[in-house]
């Protein structure tokens, strides 16, 4: 088989070669551009299966696209902001666990609706066909339900993927971490819901990303909400990504789409835009509670109780001054059953606003989504061989966009970051001490202090200082003939240029007692 | 093409089920067990591109082959594994880099010779032909070559893929982490090469796996006795990876496949196996320089010289206690160019020995290799435009190997291994108490403390205890009325049971005290 094809894709090659060649620039007769394009696309297939160009292939030294390498610096951001979400979810009794960058193909399958087709393969090699992972909460599931797990809170944080088109400046990749914390379990209505929005909270604060507001929303008062408007049950879905566009376009273009592409009666498409124009509090919730229309709906009501033990709720836990009870939150994944939120950073001038040739129609929007989740209740079920249901709520911190704004602030500050941790510099003033050096760094080594030396027999002093300098390392060693025979080290405090000598027994002392945080 | 296959194999299917209904478990003439097994792999193929049986299709609940989750208990030993590693990694003034999980493919074109094999591709869904990183070292040797670093020193801890045999009791999977330290620059000899080996003397210790023993060569003197010894330029490599299988098989299989498969003399192949028996220290380099037919090779000169270099530098950083200087340590991997070098444990009993139905031949080898590396000058000179070499030397940690032995230990011991950090349990002694408790809870997370509540209204007093005692909670603060009443909190410890009231206003600063590591 595969001997075949390649056959005619070499016959294919000969042919439009000599006919290239024969017209070069020229129309060729017969043959359309259609045509044409079909004809460079298999070659060009062919051509990615023999390997590249012949010989004289230039190789291209780049990252895949929608991809990056983490320099130093922006991993020593990376580590920073990591440590705070680790420690808040830590705070709130978190367990973590790790599952495969690849699942099984059909584990993803039917999850994700239309956005299946951003999924990565991977290539049949013979055995499983297998997928990247496209989020964390799907392989949270199936870890659940293959595992009997009925009962747990934990947090992951690991690398997901999808085939989109990058927007790199924006934060937006297609290899990107998810942070997410959820908690699974039958419990009591709307308690584990508010330690989400809690969490989130917590971390949006304690990055300083300046002012931010969560949003609110429940599944069910959506759903209710579009029975009393007069949508029609199969069309709830398809009406509910429409909503979901109202952060990115004016209500005239909703409802337009509602009313022209999806087929909704003006008047259905009207009434649902009072509607989703409200926002508010716990008293949003009561006042709808009363309305007339929606209090018909069952579905509706359930929803604005929670609502209204959720504020109750997060009233005691602090967070209500950024929360708001909005009814566009829509939210996009078809797995949410209940209450659905996320945060938005309100400061302008935050995100990053670079312009991206790929994706210029979202370009006005500068400031996006950083968390968002909800609760699914239905998605374990799935994966159960009898369907039995666990119920989750979890988050979902968008942390690629916050890298971006914190690599953002960190080269707007004049504050240098430090990519490494190195408290002392063993140096020598004259020649010939590289063996003295060795002794010496192997005893802070041992003692558990960050040190380095230079990697050369007979560094010069200054190049040695200028090291510190540079790195930012705090304190220098320095040994001599002199300091040798008097026992001694010469302690150096890059910043000040002070210098005292130590006896050698008190050094290790000396260097903790100088570089411990206070 | 692709339907063509399609019936073909459909019409296998048929006939095969033909056959099997008529005959059932009775001989079918004319057929060999071999067809039939043949037979079947097609089928299982076609039954996988059709994506299972028709309809009745039974979802299988498991990871991709070769992958495992890991639970929180993992998790936690998982994390005091790096948390070690990486600690050492940072005393030796290590900056750390990530790359994307995926390369394009011609990135690891012809780097990995033989192993290429092992190497996942990603499916051709448009755009760039990607392939998952097989090891840390190549997108290391990319990154420095695209950004035109010639002096870093970096750790990488990630995931890598092989398409390998997994043998998962041993701790070898598809998807594994590697913790890779590495220095690049042009330096003084050996220095940065002692180093690595210092880490992996400080890494291996610290871990207390057991005695261990650090093996090490140099491709040069490896080249150099081949050439002695008369191995013909062409055959260096084939033999050397035959001479890589000494810790596997005994020297006579050795020699013998030296001799039947690869051609060798057999003079040539007794002359190797008297050298590649030498073991010893800086004293056995000594004496190689002067043996009559090493010291003809200039390679082999070259490499004997940096070894003893090697070693007073290694006395300096006190490790040569578990270093020997092995002329049988070959190897696998092509690039390597310098000094080499491969760390053992010795200790029996340590490393998992389960049967592997997949993979018995290497049963035997119970204690394995757990961390190896060396010097790879020519490397990142391959991704450059102009060929520029920036010399490195690095160390890979063999993690997974160590995670089992880890897991081993933990299940032997009698000590629990906590996944969550919660300091104190927020309880009440009565009904009611919900809001109090949300209000306390709220309280201790403002102020940093590790915290959880029941997600019940109504939780009973012995079941909040239980919570404590199964998940290691070492503190319970206990509101009931009374406590409500008088402004304090009773913080029971769970261990002694012992119960103290305590001010609300003290219970911070005490909860702190209590807990606070010394």
């Amino acid at each position: 088989m595969l001997a075949l094809s390649y056959v005619r894709g070499c016959s294919a090659l000969v042919a439009f070669r000599t006919a290239w060649r024969l017209e070069h620039l020229h129309f060729v007769s017969g043959i359309t551009a259609a045509q044409i394009d079909e004809e460079v696309a298999k070659l060009l297939t062919l051509k990615a299966r023999l390997g590249g160009d012949d010989g004289k292939h230039q190789f291209v030294l780049k990252t895949p696209k929608g991809t990056r390498d983490y320099n130093p610096k922006q991993m020593a951001i990376r580590e920073k902001v990591f440590n705070i979400i680790t420690r808040c979810f830590k705070r709130h009794g978190a367990e973590t666990i790790d599952t495969p960058v690849f699942e099984l193909k059909e584990t993803l399958t039917g999850k994700y609706g239309e956005d299946s087709k951003l999924i990565y393969d991977l290539k049949d090699q013979g055995g499983e066909l297998l997928s990247l992972r496209y989020d964390l909460t799907v392989p949270f599931a199936r870890y659940l339900a293959m595992n009997k797990i009925t009962n747990i809170k934990r947090y992951h944080i690991a690398k997901v993927y999808r085939r989109d088109n990058p927007a790199m400046t924006r934060g937006r990749y297609r290899e990107f971490y998810q942070c997410d914390f959820d908690i699974a379990g039958q419990y009591d209505a709307m308690i584990p819901d508010a330690e989400c929005l809690k969490i989130v909270h917590e971390i949006l604060s304690e990055l300083e990303l300046g002012d931010f507001r969560i949003k609110v929303n429940d599944r069910r008062i959506l759903d209710g909400m579009f029975a009393v408007c007069g949508v029609p049950d199969d069309k709830f879905r398809t009406i509910c990504s429409t909503v979901d566009k109202l952060d990115k376009m004016p209500w005239e273009d909703v409802k337009k789409e509602m009313v022209n592409e999806k087929g909704l009666s003006e008047e259905a498409a009207d009434q649902i835009g009072e509607y989703v124009s409200l926002q508010g509090g716990m008293d949003l919730a009561e006042r709808l509670l009363l309305d007339p229309r929606m209090s018909q709906s069952k579905q509706a009501c359930a929803g604005l109780s929670d609502i209204k033990l959720l504020f109750s709720y997060m009233q005691l836990f602090q967070v209500t001054d950024r929360v708001v009870f909005d009814l566009s939150l829509a939210r996009g994944l078809d797995y949410y059953t209940g209450v659905i939120y996320e945060a938005v950073l309100t400061q302008a001038g935050v995100a990053p606003v670079s312009s991206d040739a790929q994706n210029g129609a979202e370009e006005s929007v500068s400031v996006g989504s950083v968390a968002g989740g909800g609760r699914y209740d239905g998605l374990v079920g799935m994966f159960d061989p009898k369907g039995r249901k666990v119920p989750c709520v979890g988050v979902s911190i968008g942390i690629e966009r916050i890298f971006s704004i914190m690599e953002q602030k960190a080269e707007a500050s004049a504050e240098k970051v430090r990519t490494t941790e190195v408290q002392v510099l063993v140096a020598s003033a004259q020649k010939n001490l590289l063996e003295e050096r060795l002794r010496l760094v192997t005893e802070l080594w041992n003692a558990g202090i960050k040190a380095e030396v230079m990697y050369k027999k007979n560094p010069k002093l200054l190049s040695q200082l200028q090291l510190c300098e540079e790195t930012g390392i705090p304190l220098v060693a320095i040994l001599g003939e002199q300091e040798l025979k008097d026992g001694v080290v010469k302690l150096r405090v890059v910043a000040t240029r002070e210098e005292v000598d130590i006896s050698r027994s008190d050094l290790i002392g000396e260097i903790k007692r100088r570089t411990s945080v206070a």
